[in-house]
């Protein structure tokens, strides 16, 4: 079902395609669908658009919204279809009607405008109140490099003005939040072109930020009885060749990397160095579950038109974990894992989630048909016991297994596809895993993949947004700046850095010979949370002033400050 | 100078030969020299040589050295040499004369055999008489793997036969030690050929191992306020190019990788990244000295040849860190690295330190003459203040900065190369490193390279024959099993495991249905520090058995023992 909502969105992409014939009258068309906030339509036209053109397309737009063009629909057979295009000049949409090759198409036609369309639309343009265009981009026709780059037009409309005007206060601030502006601000990260597209140079700060996302994540498998390993960046063509990277995947892996003659590839994936380890010794149905853990650092083709900043990398770390069981175990074993998502994902402030179960394609499929619906079983009664709500995208799990999703909610209300639990029944077999069972047979066992962030680097990028740079402070890179006004503080400012990093409070002291409102500019620009200002009456009182980003906090002795810090976290929760 | 052991060794290297050409008498000759602990020679025969044939070889070189010959020198000129190999039918030996190339040759010869040889050597073979033959290996004539593959016996003599017998009893206790045996018997680590000669597959108890040896380095030098920073596993050729790798090391690279035409290759070294970091903003002398750590994994193309576990492996891990400063400060970042060295390696029991200090070549170098002298001069104050005993390696700097090697003596008195300290008067010219002077005019800074333990896996190789897999109690993967008698003390154990795991003890819980010496036979086998055995009357009584691999210890209740733990490692050393 179509929405109303959507009905004005894609009945607006028209309207700004007949703008843009009037302005551009030799425009070509490509596509022009509805999106998750809006809606884009492609051009081929010879002069570059520019967001300084994008005022007079839509007030243009707002014109023929004004004159309410009533939308009408017809269908026509190939050949007509054909012959309309060709009359209207439209060579993308002669290619779109061959490529779909169908028995009729459908039109709508509204005043001058007609495009080949399957509808619906809204009846009047009229309707169409609250519109605006948002931006310009580059896209190949039907998304192939080897096609034409056409100029594509975001816009977006909604049903009142206030929720237009909310929409764009949000992406006023999701512009304020890039992370990729708020790394360099922040000093945490950055990319260097002579290294590569799309590899992460963590700074120390950056690094920092990894570290104690990391240790937290090893603190909570550890205590699941997780077991860590650690395996290598590279693998033989032969061990590619065996889980079916090469057959299936290689476009989307690193080029072969060649010694003694023996091709080796950068791994994009983990999965079969955990298995190698499986594989090193029998294993008894007594030592089941086996679940192996690693932030395994992984690389990827990743074309560079489709990087962007940490939130799609080459390279990036899966905090990546294997569970091998029987399958008495799967139930158990699924709860657990999405109860450790949850908890997770809880722990950094995210708390809508939704989950999107996919089940078994019809077609096209390895596995028995029992142990699909087993493993579905258990992913939908972990959903249900854990009340998390989730769509069933039925038949659309992939060849190998069925799996969840979860998507999160960040603070300005985007959503972002986070952890997966997936089910494989392709990998076990190719790589001959067994187990001995109670009879002293050997079975095959069950193989869970899954991540909660997916990639650090992704998440990172998430919550530097999320949190708008601005960390809770037990995340925070450094947690207090200590800043001197004159000299003759110094020592008492090292001696407060001493006693704070005795209790493991990641401090930075600048002691430059700069001027104090200089430095606390720069501290505020850094996004520390806490910033204690020696000055001299201080040092005598042997009392520290200390002034967060907003106010000065009513905290004034050290030894207070220290045993609040523990609960800054759960006081701003 | 020559001692007097030196020239046994040699001496007895001939009678090796004579005694082969005895035996085989179609034998060639390659080259025979001393080596650290005895000597070998290499030799061209049709017949494999093997183990087996060692002890009527060994008799055979008794009984010559019981014939009591003399060793006389003579020398020959070029024309007289060839004439004399020919003669004798020794084509490698004439191969040698040529590419020599000199004036005069010199011989020696002893009963019925002659050699090219520059000695010296002993009087009389009578002065041999504790020798043995150790082992027989594949070698290329020249090392060039383009060359015939000789056969190459190793053997070893000694003044007098305690030595030689202690030396046979720590050769028997080395191979017991073999960190690839007790690799496996402890469940460290794998190698796996799919996945490629050399590349580590860490199993849960040797991240482990890795996992505390890191934290602790982690600790260490953010005490030593290094910053640490993450970087990829790949950069672009051009990156490579710039640092002169391309030119000088790819040989010992894995070869490129492409992706959208462009070529990347995995790295062997991290130092081009830590630079893009550096330059990644300007610096003000106030900010130096900048450290910047990283336990970075690199890969190298070793060849498979020569590959040895852990000890020689092609994907490894450095405890890497570039030390970015001005002049004035590189006495004190010398010694603080030095110190740094020094407290880590005692930490593990590594007393037994001495330092090779490497000065300028005397031609082909980069830096300016002043630039040496002032690294070398910090370099030898750092040694002499922490008092590390040092040889000098006069001119064997390498070309771009004079460094210092710290060598090891492990358990069974072999030596370690482990630690090195490098400046480097290269890469800052070649990356345009620069920071700002007080006089706000830019300055190229020193660099030092520097790693203590060289490479994660190595280390832990050495580690694991060093303490013959008995890892001291903080180090150990498991510190404690508990290992239960019967079915009904499964809650008990369960108890203590959580108890215990509070302490941060890492405890393993073995509660299969096996017979008690069953597990703890496995248990001995896995070398774990302590074992509890928990039976019925413990049950009854809350106490617990604690029971060492060697006796049961005096320690009795649990809370005496989680105590206790802290100091296990004190008393030990």
């Amino acid at each position: 079902m179509t929405s109303h909502l959507e009905k004005i969105r894609h009945s607006a992409a028209h309207v700004l395609a007949q703008a843009v014939l009037k302005l551009y009258p030799d425009a070509k068309l490509g596509i022009g669908p509805t999106i998750e906030m809006g809606f884009y339509y492609d051009f081929d036209i010879d002069i570059k658009i520019t967001e300084k053109d994008l005022p007079k397309i839509e007030e243009e737009m707002h014109r023929i919204c004004k004159e309410a063009q009533e939308f009408n629909h017809y269908t026509k057979t190939k050949e007509q279809a054909l012959a309309l295009t060709k009359h209207l000049n439209q060579p993308y949409k002669q290619l779109l009607i061959e490529e779909l090759n169908l028995k009729e198409y459908s039109f709508y036609e509204n005043g001058p405008f007609v495009d080949l369309c399957k509808g619906p639309h809204i009846h009047n343009t009229k309707e169409i109140k609250h519109l605006k265009l948002l931006k310009v981009a580059g896209a190949y026709w039907r998304g192939s490099e080897k096609n034409t780059m056409l100029q594509r037009i975001y816009g977006t409309a909604f049903e009142n003005k206030e929720e237009l005007k909310k929409h764009l206060v949000n992406i006023e601030e999701a512009k304020k939040r890039d992370h990729r502006h708020l790394g360099k601000q922040l000093d945490l990260f950055s990319f260097n072109e002579s290294i590569g597209s799309g590899l992460v140079l963590w700074h120390p700060k950056g690094t920092q930020l990894c570290e104690t996302i990391e240790q937290k994540w090893k603190e909570d498998h550890k205590n699941e009885d997780y077991e860590f390993i650690k395996t290598p960046h590279v693998g033989k063509a032969c061990l590619w060749e065996t889980s079916g990277h090469l057959d299936f995947y290689k476009e989307s892996m690193y080029g072969s990397s060649i010694i003694e003659e023996q091709e080796h590839y950068i791994k994009p994936m983990n999965c079969p160095f955990h298995i190698m380890i499986y594989k090193n010794k029998n294993h008894s149905y007594k030592e089941l579950p086996v679940k192996y853990a690693e932030l395994g650092t992984v690389y990827r083709n990743e074309r560079s038109g489709v990087l962007h900043g940490l939130l799609r990398a080459r390279g990036f770390t899966q905090d990546d974990a294997h569970i091998i069981c029987r399958k008495t175990q799967i139930d158990i074993e699924i709860k657990k894992v999405l109860k450790l998502c949850l908890t997770t994902l809880n722990r950094y402030n995210f708390k809508n989630i939704e989950a999107f179960l996919s089940t078994k394609p019809s077609e096209k499929f390895v596995g028995k048909n029992n142990e699909w619906k087993e493993a579905e079983n258990a992913l939908k009664k972990a959903l249900e016991s854990e009340k998390v709500p989730y769509k069933v995208d039925k038949g659309g799990g992939a060849f190998y297994g069925p799996k969840i999703d979860l998507k999160i909610k960040d603070a300005i209300g985007r959503t972002w596809q986070c952890s997966t639990i997936q089910f494989d029944f392709n990998l076990p077999t190719r790589f001959e895993l067994t187990y001995i069972n109670e009879k002293g047979i050997k079975e095959t066992p069950y193989m869970i993949h899954r991540a909660i962030f997916g990639s650090v680097e992704r998440f990172i990028g998430i919550l530097i947004e999320h949190y708008n740079g601005e960390f809770p402070f037990w995340l925070a890179p450094i947690q207090v700046q200590i800043l001197n006004i004159s000299t003759d503080c110094i020592p008492y400012c090292k001696k407060i850095e001493s006693i704070l990093k005795q209790h493991n409070i990641r401090v930075k002291t600048d002691l430059r010979e700069e001027k104090i409102s200089k430095k606390i500019k720069k501290a505020i620009e850094e996004k520390t949370p806490y910033m204690f200002i020696i000055g001299q009456n201080e040092v005598i009182n042997e009392k520290v002033t200390i002034r967060t980003k907003k106010e000065i906090s009513e905290i004034t002795s050290l030894k207070e400050f220290i045993k609040e810090s523990k609960n800054f976290d759960k006081e701003k929760n």
